[in-house]
């Protein structure tokens, strides 16, 4: 291979720890060659919704090849299975539990599933609280290093997807959710800019909770400091900012809260 | 050499200072084809039980030749040593304060250890307050682009070694100490599951504070959400959580709380 | 080149989101040979003389050669410019909004600075939100890959110095300004060593809000714990700590307060 394969961690196991700094001594060990990313190792609070969208955000950046290894695992001593997915020339190595949700909706779901269960490519004895060094480190190195993906185990057919609802377009509104709230305060809502693309921007209102926000604004910054402003992110979703401020302080509501966006049509 | 020597990193400079990145810049000038391996650099409060603990966690997950570069130092500018020490495989260049004293007991003490004083190795002049730039960063630079451990200084026979209790077992229990609480809230503590493995599952009282645990689970998610669980953690070591929460929250006490086991053995 | 060339990231993304990972799979997706060192990623609150320092703190320490990314960038979306200088063998790649200072001014402003409009180095279409992966990454990515400094853009004469008092000398007395404070409370000042060396170090009075201290310590933990004591820290500066303690808990004053030196020359 040309390059070094690369493989990048997401996982909610914080800065406060060595779990992370395990993983990667089970990986470099496996796999000398591997080139380790750090993605993110803090969620504030786990949403399946946010999680998904993290990793949704990243994964096409990178060459193809890369292997994508999320360990974000509540249910982690639970009976959730560990699958890798091959998909759009990516490997995911994750928990199946939904946070390959979007990547796989994406993918207009052309997608290879395994579940994860040949004992070779694990750390054994396998704990049953610590599956970020006992599976999922071991078999993305594994992987990294050449081991074909159909061998992780048996093939998947329907992979957890997650069970967010999709906005919802009607004539004149959409309704969505909020996905995620970044570390700005921004509210990243699961509004696509095409779907909202018909409404003519001047017209538009944003409604989270009590607040409404009329018009489009190129960026979070367009307005006095202290305004609400509704934009779309560098992730081409409906977002939801304070100019020189938090969203977040303003509005006070969590992942999942309900976004509906009016407006009239364009061609009208 | 096969592949490039591993310099990992362990400190407690945080995550919003350049501390860490003026170490890396001094690694790579020194040794351009060693690889860095962030492990943690947020300690929430200086404990050498914890700091001890999280170097052993990880050391042995790394290749041999691995460089293990902590530097966890509240003492720096008084009159502590800098030491390199060769164990099992790894060195570890890090303040002689007892946070290498789990991995000295657990390699039965067979080390060779070398107090750091040959200036050739160091960034000059040395600082009174930043060691971690001056010291410890090049001598493990140098150690990975191969300068033997023997010419970092003198031999020192006994470096200090972790003086916390060890467990103590008696015919019907055995007393111990938290050594770490982890960023879920879980408390780990210094006993070993061989040393519990006499005592018969079910009958195991554990005991925190004013609080009690029956029996031993399988993983700390076996409970209702919120009920306090004892399980043998990812490290063998016994570990109190609590079930879909944190147990620091219920229990409160800090690192080193003693802890105590009481049970039948197995063979009565 | 004998080695690969070495990317810096200082930015304030933080460490809950993807924005960081995103901008290093853009990096080894257009330099794969590039090696990515992570610096910081939490500024806790924006000061421009902070970031300043940070960024100041570190450069000099990596080889020539070595590619400096900052993205610390409270104006994105608004007109400042993105600029990309040439400096003592380095190459800062940063929004033209006075964080590159401190190095600009410590290079006698030696330097070439060059405003980054060419788009075929960028990522497109450019979002106006998220200009460290359309614009700050895909740069320092292809300038790492061998691109030229001057086929970024157009020369620029004078890019934004950092609007700070430089400290002023007197007779008796220096008056500076607090740059940053660290994760351990340490207070660091904008006067340098050079400039109170000519102060007997015993009569010197450090004055900072109400408090004075008196006489330069050797190191932050000379003097009874919890006791303020001013010392020349690791960067050649004037510091402020207290010993076993944190100064920031006892003067509790932000950056940029006040901090006054008197004393008596040595030659008197």
């Amino acid at each position: 291979m040309a390059h070094r394969r690369i493989i990048t961690l997401l996982t909610d196991f914080g800065d406060q720890d060595t779990y992370v700094g395990i993983m990667k001594g089970v990986i470099v060990s496996i796999a000398p060659e591997a080139r380790i990313i750090d993605i993110c190792h803090n969620l504030p609070e786990f949403h399946i919704e946010s999680a998904a969208y993290m990793l949704w955000t990243y994964y096409r950046q990178y060459p193809a090849g890369t292997i994508h290894c999320a360990v974000i695992d509540p249910g982690v001593g639970g009976d959730r299975a560990a699958i890798a997915v091959e998909c759009g020339g990516y490997i995911l190595v994750l928990p199946d539990n939904g946070i390959a949700g979007m990547i796989l909706s994406d993918s207009k779901r052309k997608y290879r599933a395994f579940v994860i269960e040949n004992e070779d490519l694990m750390n054994k004895p396998v704990s049953s609280t610590f599956h970020g060094r006992d599976i999922f480190a071991p078999v993305a190195a594994h992987l990294a290093g050449g081991v074909p993906v159909e061998e992780v185990g048996p093939p998947l057919r329907t992979p957890a997807l997650l069970d967010i609802a999709e906005p919802v377009a009607a004539e004149n509104n959409i309704r969505g959710c909020v996905l995620h709230i970044d570390r700005f305060g921004n509210y990243i809502t699961n509004i696509p800019y095409d779907m909202a693309a018909c409404f003519n921007k001047k017209t538009i209102f944003v409604k989270i909770g009590n607040f409404s926000i009329m018009g489009i604004s190129g960026t979070f910054s367009d307005k006095e400091p202290g305004e609400l402003v509704a934009y779309f992110g560098s992730t081409g979703m409906l977002e939801i900012g304070v100019t020189r401020g938090s969203a977040l302080e303003t509005i006070k509501l969590p992942v999942g809260a309900s976004v509906k966006v009016t407006g009239r049509t364009n061609d009208r």
